[in-house]
């Protein structure tokens, strides 16, 4: 017993020789003993022409169990090369949710030409699906299940299972639906089996039928497999029709899309749908460079706070006369300058943790928009032991370095000013900036704004503005003496 | 045909009125036709005698299959206040892994309370359960599988899963071991079913068997659901003995787990597996405190850098004379200061962008560590787009400042140095950004450290101090002469 996915390799050798070979009996074997995604992985090592003379010497099942695993750019060479025989052949045999999933990836030229082989019932299930909003549950359906009508008995239905058998997406729930296809109910298979068969359907199915609506958003169709423990999710239109089913495979990969649209939405990268590598340069730029530039207008902000401050320290500096004049440069550009970025820096990374643990928690709906007061209090508690532990360390940091400066000479009563300075405004920042972010996203969310985008990007500005007005004020108290 | 989770509310009320009534009639109807999920839901929000009394009077099934979604407080209390026989009595009907989940959440006097009150063969597979490590396959396997030995017929084999029935917690999906409980295929109901019954298990089991090691990493067991499209998998020990299957529904809470812990490495917070409002202060404080200390220790690196080029700027402040001192007091003030945070936010920005792709993109396995070349190449030509749409928005932005605050005279030259400076290294941080930004993740992977922890955080203070040492170096050429 060898797990095969660690011999791509090996695997590819195997198919290209047994396919230079014509050797059907053994490829017959090959596809029995391996699993479609690892011949899928395999392949893609291989020169084209190899890939579709293997497409077309696989039992048609193997191959249109293949194809959908395979990278979309070899896909579409594969498509572009095959008669429309060949496509109607390929594509009769796979789900329709796995169609709509690769035309999605296509040019409209490989989908008109798909669409062109397809069987007209078949072309108007797949338009009917490619019509739903993305992200929506009627754009992850598949079609491909099995309905019973209420009236049939154990036995019809049965004999319905082994009728349909690799038609259906799912082999183990089946939806109960009266004449008019409403949705009544649920079988599992294992009820049929251990039921007598002259039972009808109504008397063993199971009336508690969860469902999605096709325009509810994807989260919700995840939230009800997470919840309910559930493989299948039925899909009804808005008249109540039963009109497809959502598997919790496509669940998995719809979660991962959601989580990473998430994830770069928090760095402030507006959201696209490909891979790393398949993302164009231009396309790249595009989703980055707007909140780029919209973070960098908004710190403006703290640019003309910390202006206004110098101006506010300096503004004597003609009246005092020469020397006080001197001595208040020297201590903005020698003491308070070089801390701006350990202010701004410490803050900032305060307030995106607690952002970024309210809009994870959002998300998971561990917190709601009710519970406003209740992160705020306990932001704000965090922040005051948390604040307190920095400005420990950080006082012994200040000394150091300051022993090493001045070689041991800590006489200076400016040095004394400037850690008091940094303490103080310090602290204050840190509680702004966990209560702040902790509250933002919460804020956005009750504004129906997405509160991932809410989140790191614009609080970064927004605390870097507060943190520097707050250390240059604190800073104005101890240093008064000296302007 | 309702959503009955619209309606929580409703339903508490319900349950409190039979239970009060002691309705067991309307009771056995209530629980035949509400998900436990739901019904848990409800029962949270009554008072906790009526819940120990609503558990009495469901059936053991339901009580059993409702307690699991209980929150862990409410198990905790209910526990505490139930006999060793009643706790017996729910926990039979309890799957072994929902136990292991309940247990983990709760303090040892309970989680011993609930072991003195199991069956001896009980406690060991709980046990058993509990001594792996936290995130491998091992603790989140359950044990409540059927096993078919590879020479029953599968008359046999139907025969048995009629017997276990409750039992198992997929009826699907069968796994076929042979005398020494090696494991040698799979077997669907429905390939039961429609098999002939004299037919030996052998000739009609999957022998492309999947499976996991006890000591595999969730993340491995993740990636094979994704991967496979399965819905459960089965687990072997090191002697490559069937112990147990992981069902798709763990793998969905395991995803949530794993997703949120990338997110707070992410964002600098030390991982902690309880929901916000469960996480007690101090428990925040400590997750939140070690990497901002370490962020903010580290920030000294870029107050060193400021310190250092405030000195060189200063240099020949005493040679120069006063005029010049105070001309190069006033530019570092008034012109280079305020735009410290606007280039080293705008850095850190465009960094995290990049490192945040990579991390998930690593993640999804979209770039591997040999990809480290091409990543770079991609960052360095994304910057460098993305770099001059930056600093023309950037010079825009400047001279609009600058004509406001001079109430458009822009004739003076260290204007235009200013604007010089802030523009070349502005492009230069963000080029260095990007590419330090995408490849320092994938270093921390080649080096076997978590690229999530390597991302933001550590990032930021690199940036930070490269972005600063490139600004004042900058600026050093441009008002030289000054100085």
């Amino acid at each position: 017993m060898l797990e095969k996915s660690e011999n791509i390799k090996h695997l590819s050798e195997e198919i290209e020789r047994l396919v230079i070979d014509n050797d059907i009996k053994k490829l017959r074997e090959f596809e029995e003993t391996h699993y479609p995604q690892d011949i899928a992985e395999a392949l893609e090592k291989l020169d084209e022409k190899i890939i579709i003379i293997a497409l077309r010497l696989f039992t048609n099942d193997t191959s249109s169990e293949i194809f959908p695993h395979l990278d979309a750019d070899i896909q579409e060479e594969i498509i572009n090369k095959m008669s429309s025989k060949q496509i109607s052949e390929l594509f009769s045999d796979l789900y329709t949710d796995d169609i709509v999933d690769i035309l999605e990836e296509m040019p409209s030229n490989i989908v008109k030409k798909v669409l062109r082989s397809s069987t007209p019932e078949a072309r108007a299930q797949i338009n009917n699906i490619l019509k739903y909003n993305d992200d929506t549950a009627g754009s992850i359906m598949s079609v491909d299940y099995t309905r019973f009508k209420v009236d049939w008995t154990v036995t019809e239905a049965i004999e319905k299972i082994r009728e349909r058998n690799e038609e259906s997406e799912d082999h183990n729930t089946f939806y109960v639906v009266d004449d008019l296809n409403n949705l009544k109910g649920t079988v599992e298979l294992k009820d049929l089996v251990f039921s007598k068969g002259n039972l009808k359907l109504s008397e063993i199915m199971d009336e508690r039928v969860l469902f999605a609506f096709t325009k509810d958003d994807q989260e919700t169709v995840i939230d009800k497999f997470k919840k309910y423990d559930i493989t299948t999710l039925p899909v009804i239109n808005i008249q109540q029709k039963l009109v497809g089913i959502v598997t919790v495979d496509d669940v998995l990969d719809v979660i991962e899309e959601e989580v990473t649209e998430d994830i770069h939405k928090m760095a402030g990268i507006s959201p696209t749908d490909d891979e790393y590598f398949k993302t164009s340069i231009w396309k790249m730029v595009r989703s980055r460079s707007i909140w780029l530039m919209f973070l960098m207008i908004s710190a403006t902000l703290s640019q003309i706070i910390i202006s206004m401050f110098m101006r506010i320290y300096s503004v004597n500096q003609t009246n005092n006369g020469q020397s006080s004049a001197n001595e208040i440069s020297y201590i903005i550009t020698m003491f308070l300058t070089p801390l701006l970025t350990v202010i701004s820096g410490t803050t900032g990374n305060a307030g995106s943790q607690s952002s970024t643990m309210i809009v994870r928690a959002l998300s998971l709906k561990e917190v709601e928009t009710k519970d406003f007061a209740r992160v705020l209090w306990k932001e704000f508690r965090v922040a005051l032991i948390t604040g307190l532990i920095l400005i420990s360390v950080n006082f012994v940091r200040m000394v150091v370095i300051y022993s090493i400066e001045t070689k041991g000479n800590l006489n200076d009563p400016r040095i004394w000013y400037t850690i008091a300075t940094l303490s103080i405004s310090m602290y204050l920042s840190v509680i702004m900036a966990k209560v702040i972010g902790g509250t933002l996203p919460i804020l956005a969310k009750k504004l129906k704004l997405d509160p991932a985008v809410m989140a790191a990007p614009l609080l970064t500005t927004i605390v870097d503005a507060l943190s520097t007005a707050i250390f240059f004020s604190i800073g104005l108290i101890f240093f008064a003496q000296y302007i």
